[in-house]
């Protein structure tokens, strides 16, 4: 106990305090009752994994932010970046276990040693929920609908989800003959919203001819309604294919289930990572476009493939999902004013009225609860009008002071801290009615 | 996607497959749902911190444990291995914004390099629970109540508690000139219940005189009720004093609030820790006495003082809690059979019906969940009896069949896969009511 060390966390990490913590819970759960009645369930992965599990797929940018170090058997081990490469190895490893199409959320923290100053974290929560074993419209559709409705009821606002696919803008660069460059052209068309057509078109040109690079930005420009759009794709792309059925069926599929204007054809979405293969989704808060898209994912069909050399399972690898950006969500929700902000899960109290009271305050507490009224008891060896403030701070709004002369349960003042005021002489009856029906 | 990667984990390591992890989720709930109604407000700190304020403290054994790295800044860091340090942290850095007496609950997963070979996970779930800011014995009751009554509620068990104060023990290890042995000492006796009298006699025998070796034995082996224990105890420590005064008052709470059946006096209960400075605890259920301590901890009044050198604040760093173990508790439910195991949050789901039927399905189960029943949409593109069998694989009881050539929700066919039946030509309401009062 001698040196004093200095209390300090990382840069890019948090502490959360209990008010926040409250709210991101409340958040989380809601999430999570949305997702359960679709009937997805939950799995959890290790935080820690193999490097070479982790960044099989990995581009340079991702193996730069990966914390990896050598643990102390010299296993090369690093912690998890993202939900979706651990689901992949998850599916391979077990998949003889799994009923498919399996259909599982998971939230859990995840590590990038990104660049805070551009006000990134180095840890935080993912929320991601997948649909693995089929490639279907149906599939695709039922990950839109958990989008737009789960975001639409916890953020009390209209959910505007950008698709596109990625099939379809493959077959137009390889029109152009350009489908060498897909990665390249990709990250470039990604960064549209960000630096603006001229920059975007300055950056394609640097990857192929001018008329080219003209033509891809024409095409990720396509406007209209939804049939227009597709039909303009779909043109472009050198006529009907596999990814514009898709797309007409998805917006089928949207009409008769009342969400299609909800839903906005976008070719410029096509996500940066290169592992997607089919329909790719953003979704945004129509009040707040500027925050970015919440909620973001689309079709992998190849990822779960590298982990597997179980040729039979081929189907039942293919995969679409999205994952809930829950602290941009949590700042679109401050932002609007629409986030639940409590300081505790209890806004009953038991005074602290004598060092020997704490067996009989407890036991008067534990009478609340067993009501299925949280109570909390008071520690607080101070005069009452200091536990008064201290229950203010803690955002409890009733406070029992018992009558320690007299049993148990009788003779109860209770402390309306809101109206500053007292009911008194109250038995456990009373009280306990007083507390069900507040006024 | 060219190469394979062997999926795997590491050795220790787990991945929690659905039915587990709802499981397991349940009974986080319900211990949440708990420390809640006792007015604990929960919080979170990062998962990795400076290797200087994890280890602050740390003894040989643990500092060997720790996951520990240089991150991408060159920094010292390391991987949390408790929830209790990193409370100490948080509330030095916080203290300013914090209400004390502090009651906060803290699950997350921490992470030790143990030996697997004694079937230790190195990465697990702690569940903590502490009050910080308050010595007295209203805060220890809070502890054993909570204690007491959530291990009583989520195993439906008697729950059995050994309490001891370190104190009292501190006071008889000076009164026999062996206080600069205590942290030698405490780790030997703290092995008593798995080596046995004889080897722990012949270890403390290692650390001074048989004589004073056998009066530690004596000590901690002393047998009554309560009050017997407690003045056996008293004596040998050389008389009263605050440990003694503590341990005394507790046993009236405990008699007040009609739990003193569920505690017992215990000396040979030290915990090996040397941060506890007061009450210690464990507890065990009493159908299950060999599996050991399920939720362990104690006062520990220095710990926070670490990080701190604002002197003013001493009194508020006072702290007690408790920490349960969730693998130890889940293989109690389990070898109870009282495990609420199921594969699904939902039990009802819309058999896929066609390739084009991908909307109306989900605007019929979006109905569903808007009552309040979860839905499921299957995806499969099979035979009506093969998603029979898929749907029970899932745990699903009630299969909707929708008619195609009919509006959306009449003539629904309703099969219930568990008494193998059908129930015809349903319409929305009557489904729901079915659903509502199943029989």
């Amino acid at each position: 106990m001698s040196s004093y060390i200095e209390p300090r966390i990382l840069k890019g990490f948090r502490d959360f305090l209990p008010a926040t913590e409250i709210a991101r819970n409340n958040l989380l759960e809601r999430l999570e009752l949305s997702f359960r009645s679709y009937g997805f369930v939950p799995i959890d992965t290790p935080a820690l994994e193999y490097s070479e599990i982790l960044l099989g797929k990995g581009g340079g940018e991702t193996e730069k932010q990966v914390y990896r170090f050598k643990d102390h058997g010299d296993r090369d081990v690093a912690l998890r970046f993202d939900l979706t490469v651990p689901l992949a190895r998850f599916i391979a490893e077990h998949r003889e276990e799994l009923v498919f199409p399996f259909k599982r959320y998971h939230i859990g923290k995840v590590w990038r040693g990104e660049n805070t100053q551009r006000g990134r974290y180095r840890e935080f929560t993912q929320c991601d929920f997948d649909i693995v074993g089929i490639d279907s419209a149906a599939a695709d559709f039922e990950i839109i609908h958990i989008m737009r409705n789960t975001l639409h009821d916890v953020s009390g606002g209209e959910v505007i989800i950008h698709i596109n696919h990625r099939g379809l803008f493959n077959r137009f660069l390889s029109r152009l003959n350009l489908l060498d460059k897909t990665v390249d052209i990709l990250r470039t068309v990604d960064k549209l919203s960000k630096i603006g057509e001229e920059a975007t078109l300055r950056a394609l040109s640097e990857l192929t001819e001018r008329d080219k690079a003209k033509e891809v930005l024409g095409f990720i420009g396509i406007k209209g309604s939804y049939d227009e759009i597709l039909e303009a794709m779909t043109s472009a792309a050198g006529g009907p294919c596999p990814g514009s059925e898709r797309l007409a069926l998805l917006h089928k599929f949207m009409l008769d289930a009342g969400i299609a204007d909800s839903v906005v054809l976008d070719p410029s979405i096509t996500r940066g990572l290169d592992y997607y293969t089919g329909v790719v989704f953003e979704s945004f808060i129509a009040e707040l476009p500027d925050i970015g898209s919440i909620c973001s994912g689309g079709r992998y069909d190849d990822l779960v493939g590298l982990y597997t050399q179980d040729k039979k399972f081929v189907e039942s690898l293919k995969a679409t999902g999205t994952s809930i950006g829950i602290d941009r969500l949590v700042a679109a929700l401050e932002t609007l004013g629409r986030l639940k902000v409590k300081k505790s899960y209890a806004d009953t109290a038991i005074a602290w009225i004598s060092d020997n009271a704490g067996g009989l305050c407890q036991a008067l507490a534990e009478k609340l609860r067993n009501e299925d009224i949280p109570c909390e008891v008071l520690l607080d060896e101070e005069k009452l009008t200091k536990q008064f403030q201290t229950a203010e701070k803690k955002g409890i709004r009733w406070l029992i002071i018992p009558d320690v002369e007299k049993p148990l349960g009788s003779a109860l003042t209770l402390r309306d801290l809101l109206r500053r005021k007292n009911i008194e002489g109250l038995n456990l009856e009373e009280l306990i009615n007083v507390l069900n029906h507040p006024n």
